[in-house]
């Protein structure tokens, strides 16, 4: 599949490179093209240089975000929660309409300090407002609520775990139901429609406390039933 | 142990239930016993009244907050979010005062309708307020993200989920987990200060859409790690 990856951090890096290696055609977007191929310093979460990951992905070809949008048949929102509106509408609105998008991003507030505070949250999400936004896309909330490594290959854990998909959309949710089960994902809860991506934000505090708590971020949520 | 817990609903009845069926000498706090004793019928959740559980719950003695309170070693908050403070503001402070208090109610507010909203989260929470309003309570939160049949035996689930602990106080938190231990818990999670009870109650509103979407709350949370 044609798929557009927004957003060139640690997430975009890990989704693009995953579907890159199962074989899609996969195009990563971004504001600044030039600027983010060449920068060669290290980000504030101390990550390396775009360019150090691009030399090792030479399929994946990196583009505004209203090229990547505009060649794919789905979008994924890798950007950061501030990150996401912008990012979607400079990819336009016309190249979103009738396709797939799904939203990786977490609405984290870190003015404040740690740990980050919602910038929405319990009467509205950030999906929700994606799906405002752009109401001819097929926005689909998944993969939020674990690490960019387990998102893409959650087998390293070693016992199956859960995630989940909201959305409008029951065809949108078939195909990331699918695009999951190819990343290893072998249980996905399917909580309901778009408003439902309220209750996996609001994962977040508690999923930070617990990378608190265990000193790690190599854990996720397993729904026992 | 002498504990009193304070609330008469399904979760008091069930933390009661299960602390009695333990050896421990259980009181059970409420307003007004007498009304409690002698409604007839069923509350606005179906449930059948208080008596019928009573009468099968001889060693357990209905009486007011603040005699619950007053003669207990450990407290357990087992009332509706709404109707915590005023429990507990019931009770007295001076009975809760150098004692452990186990809080499992949740923010939840029904003013708009099914899902609730949570009347504080985010940059505070109920387990912070209740601490707030109580400084010398050693108030652990606990229980408050499973339901309440498996809060007092998650076995039935038939494989290992996850508990959590939230307090200022080790020691109030290692007896906590002791009696999570004797109910069956077998992976109890400190994740840190009372501030930390800001992650779990933030666990209800995707707890609320998987029970809609599986159709069941005989599930719970298991941290994979």
């Amino acid at each position: 599949m044609k798929i557009a990856v927004l957003g060139t951090g640690m997430v975009g890096q890990a989704i693009a490179g995953r579907l890159d290696a199962l074989g899609h055609d996969v195009t990563l977007g971004t504001r600044d093209p030039q600027g983010t191929i060449s920068r060669t310093e290290r980000d504030g979460m101390g990550n390396a240089p775009f360019a150090a990951w691009a030399s090792g992905h030479d399929s994946v070809r990196l583009t505004t975000f209203a090229d990547a949008a505009a060649g794919a048949e789905l979008v994924v929102n890798a950007t950061s929660g501030h990150g996401a509106l912008p990012a979607l509408q400079a990819a336009g609105a016309e190249n979103l309409a009738g396709k797939v998008v799904i939203d990786i991003a977490n609405p984290l507030d870190f003015s404040n300090g740690f740990p980050p505070t919602l910038f929405v949250k319990d009467t509205d999400s950030l999906g929700e407002q994606v799906q405002r936004a752009f109401p001819d896309a097929l926005v689909v909330k998944a993969l939020n609520t674990l690490n960019a490594d387990l998102m893409v290959d959650p087998t390293t854990l070693g016992e199956a775990s859960t995630v989940f998909v909201s959305g409008n959309d029951a065809t949108a949710k078939a195909t990331v139901t699918e695009l999951l089960t190819s990343f290893g994902h072998t249980d996905v809860i399917d909580l309901g429609d778009i408003s439902t991506a309220r209750g996996t934000e609001m994962l977040l505090p508690v999923w930070l406390r617990l990378m608190g708590a265990l000193g790690t971020s190599a854990f996720n949520f397993k729904i026992v039933r």
